[in-house]
């Protein structure tokens, strides 16, 4: 199984961290969105949409869309809530993490590291966007421990991502007490890492 | 069980389809989104997304995001794959929808249908993004009758609420002949509803 990845990517950490939960091994495969490897013609063979994370199976199949990795990676483990409507409530929060979430505060975060010249003109939006949806996240957090449930799922694992880094978008979370207090539970797990962690295998 | 939703809405639209083929019945509830009855007290109570659809359960829980919805109700029938590849192919594209496809086309429908004065600038790149969405899906459907394994899925569901209207958005469909006979198939199920069909129950 390989990795196709990008260290700083959330949307790829979602996956990293994962498999470190699930303590599977997988190759590593560096891809630098900054020099366009996503857009070359073997890449974009392997995933039309041009995005890492991505997938590969042993047999040569691949799976995109970081969400759908987790989701077929997670299947059997605790991760998926077992009651049908906790379940739904994970797809609901991973979906708004890919719909609402995703396209303010990760977009935030990349302009501020690496289009301040190009793109600092859709900051006021973005932030206004962000501010909402970790406004909804918070209120959500009050009295609940975890997103869907009673225990740790993906939905989890895929808001923490970018949430975690949401001060490198120009976001306070000082200002949301219950997301901080979750994130602490987040990273109380014995197979944690950090975004920044060179995965070893491969 | 009760269907929050507003009727031109594609999201929306994936519900009401689901549900006629499941022959399920449900009290539809008309939310009005441009005079901005989802941002009442009362429905993000329900929903703090304040988005629709959504889907209240007869004991009073709420269920948001069309795809997380479809996903609910479509446990235990055909439109899931059972096989565990298949399943996961189903999640990427279904992935693949919220973030790019209905962010492009269904809000260049929107434009031309609501706010040609206020938002026509954002045109020329929705719908240069909305053609590279619609180019990805008709590569992926050469050769292939669905978007996930050998049958009909939910993935099928999600994409067709917005491509089967993307003509209103602009785009011309007669370039993607991949996608035109797709849509034929989707449409041949016997209880198939339109997108303007008022549920007859409720």
């Amino acid at each position: 199984m390989k990795l196709y990845d990008y260290l700083p990517s959330g949307n790829s950490y979602k996956v990293r961290l994962l498999l470190s939960y699930l303590e599977r091994e997988y190759t590593h495969v560096p891809i630098n969105i900054l020099k366009a490897e996503t857009q070359t013609t073997d890449f974009l063979a392997k995933n039309p949409a041009g995005q890492i994370p991505m997938l590969e199976l042993d047999d040569g199949r691949t799976l995109a869309e970081s969400n759908a990795i987790i989701l077929y990676l997670g299947e059997g483990s605790s991760l998926i809530p077992a009651d049908k409507f906790d379940r739904a409530k994970m797809y609901q929060w991973m979906f708004f993490e890919q719909y609402k979430h995703e396209p303010a505060i990760a977009v935030a975060r990349y302009i501020r590291h690496y289009a301040m010249d190009s793109r600092a003109d859709q900051l006021p939006n973005l932030m206004e966007r962000g501010n909402a949806v970790l406004a909804i996240m918070d209120t959500h957090l009050s009295g609940r421990d975890w997103f869907a449930g009673d225990t740790r799922s993906l939905a989890d694992i895929a808001l923490y991502a970018y949430t975690h880094v949401a001060d490198e978008g120009g976001f306070d979370l000082g200002n949301y007490p219950n997301i901080q207090s979750w994130l602490g539970r987040v990273t109380d797990h014995k197979r944690h890492i950090l975004i920044t962690d060179q995965p070893s295998s491969g």
